[in-house]
């Protein structure tokens, strides 16, 4: 039975929790309540599982430093992306490091930037995904139980049961959705056989490769000229050359929603991608009102908003509001509709526009 | 004729322009666009009337360096009050020293944190105000011709005309009316006979003496009792001791309500008393998009916002907001409906009875 490796994305750039998440510090480097760091709760919650010597992290050059700081792991565990190229290839490189190890490796892959409050859950219904991938026949994902019709997150529609390992069911992929409009939300409610894709997959590296050679060949090519450079001095010159060719697509579309092999186990694992500020509000202490803050706040009728100050003393004074999501930081002072949290990229495209 | 003095009251707390108005920097020391704060605005518009010698400021000691910086003024000009107890102690107090030194003197009164953009109008009915005012039969007021129902202001009621001077109307006051409602601001407007109260008093000093022994009786016995102290070493006490009993109440409740003998002169200067978000929003540059902005704002789907900023290169993004006012400062951020300006105070006695 081979080793079992996680390998984390830490690439994000968190743009929708913008201006708390910004380039030079995005979401993943952020510090939960806990005082951790996404990312280091990330590692904790999987290391726990896989030890800390199999351990990888995925990251573009300039959060190389963040990452080794945070999690103290030697440089060799640090795969450097030359130039964000989406997860496709950013997995691509971990697989082919791995596979030079041992192609009967399984290795977990998940983002650094989301929050698991269950982390028995975690741990458990992960072995169990990593039992089921060990076999070396499925690309294997969670799936997380929706309790809203959220617009937010793509879906994974499941059909029959493949199999009950350790009690949990764990079904056949019938297909992955992209993230769906509300009326479509709601209709995958309905049905029932519905999961959020929590962008957390397990496989077998030889399963892995050889599901990029059927469905990215293009990627799979260069990565297998990348592999005759594997520890020698012509690496990194050969690495950068090779990886600005590669498709910079997502795993998901490039591999998971063509593959024919995929299995999810529902995970109810307390997940959230935190990927906006009506998500990053849950995390904040609310009010009798049903104002999440952190903040030092007085406010007068004042209902259902997010109030965030990244100087937790910070006076903030509202006065007739609703449903509105107030941040400040240093970088800026940002304050939007609620229902538009997911906009918050707009303005940075208008920012980067005015620059 | 008597010579021609200058009283501006610079006692007020502008609490409706908080968190940039504060205790420690209230309203009248705040710039304007300028440069100048109200206060050295105000001053410098009527000193070139009636001469920097003739110029009193009427503060509360914690004021008074304030005032001796930003106007430059002999200390024997600045009148301390040793509590605040609303205008009708200070202008008694004011009124006081005047008569001593000459009992036919005229006196203009007038609010230290106003807006007057048409200067030389400003000086024209002033001028006229004195020469009415010399005759020693009238207290008179600049009235200002309402634009809209405010709801924010007092207003005076007119009746016949007294005289022609000047070219300009002098109108007989029928009376004075407390802030009225947006029902009542609007039969005002279309009655047609209703100025604004500006809060700028002219009189000869014994006329206004004359008229707080007819309608203030306990505040011209104090003033009395406080005469025989005048230039003695027992100044400072016999003043802290008598003023805390005189009656806290303002000009126009204790005097100019009550008075038969009161003109108005109606006045197109320009004039605001600033005094809220709103008002002061009128001073900031605006946006095609209606917004009023004072800060690096990037604007997303946002309409006639106040966007006030006490850095000015502050960025500011905002997605999908309507009616609001922004302001960010040291002391803190604040948030409200802009329909809701004046009940800023609100947030203060909030903020008073958490402290």
């Amino acid at each position: 039975m081979g080793q079992v490796f996680a390998v984390i994305m830490a690439g994000g750039r968190g743009e929708r929790l913008w201006p708390l998440s910004t380039p030079s510090r995005p979401k993943q480097f952020l510090p939960l309540l806990s005082g951790k760091s996404f990312l280091q709760a990330t590692a904790e919650r999987v290391t726990s599982l896989v030890g800390k010597d199999a351990l990888f992290v995925v990251v573009p050059q300039e959060y190389k430093e963040l990452v080794a700081q945070e999690l103290s792991l030697p440089r060799e565990q640090i795969l450097v992306e030359p130039e964000g190229r989406n997860t496709a290839p950013a997995l691509g490189l971990a697989g082919l490091i791995l596979f030079a190890r041992d192609p009967k490796a399984v290795m977990i892959t998940l983002p650094s930037d989301h929050l698991v409050t269950k982390t028995e859950e975690f741990q458990k219904v992960l072995g169990v995904a990593v039992e089921v991938a060990q076999k070396g026949e499925h690309l294997v994902t969670l799936g997380i139980k929706p309790d809203r019709p959220a617009t937010g997150y793509g879906y994974i529609r499941y059909a029959e049961l493949f199999a009950e390992v350790q009690g949990l069911p764990v079904y056949q992929v019938e297909r992955f959705v992209e993230k769906p409009d509300r009326a479509k939300a709601e209709a995958f409610l309905e049905e029932g056989c519905y999961l959020w894709n929590s962008g957390i997959f397990v496989w077998r590296v030889d399963t892995f490769m050889h599901g990029l050679s059927q469905h990215m060949p293009e990627l799979y090519a260069g990565l297998l000229e990348l592999r005759e450079h594997w520890g020698k001095p012509s690496w990194e010159e050969a690495l950068a050359r090779v990886y600005s060719r590669l498709p910079a697509i997502s795993i998901d579309y490039g591999l998971m929603e063509k593959a024919q092999n995929v299995l999810v186990i529902p995970a109810d694992i307390g997940w959230s991608d935190v990927g906006d500020w009506s998500a990053m509000a849950s995390l904040f202490p609310q009010d009798e009102s049903g104002n999440a803050v952190c903040a030092k706040h007085v406010g007068i009728d004042t209902e259902n908003c997010v109030i965030y100050a990244e100087n937790p003393g910070r006076l903030v004074a509202t006065l007739g509001l609703r449903d509105l999501i107030i941040v400040e930081t240093k970088e800026a002072l940002l304050i939007l509709r609620r229902d538009r949290a997911q906009e918050v990229r707009k303005i940075l495209e208008r920012l980067r526009k005015l620059s």
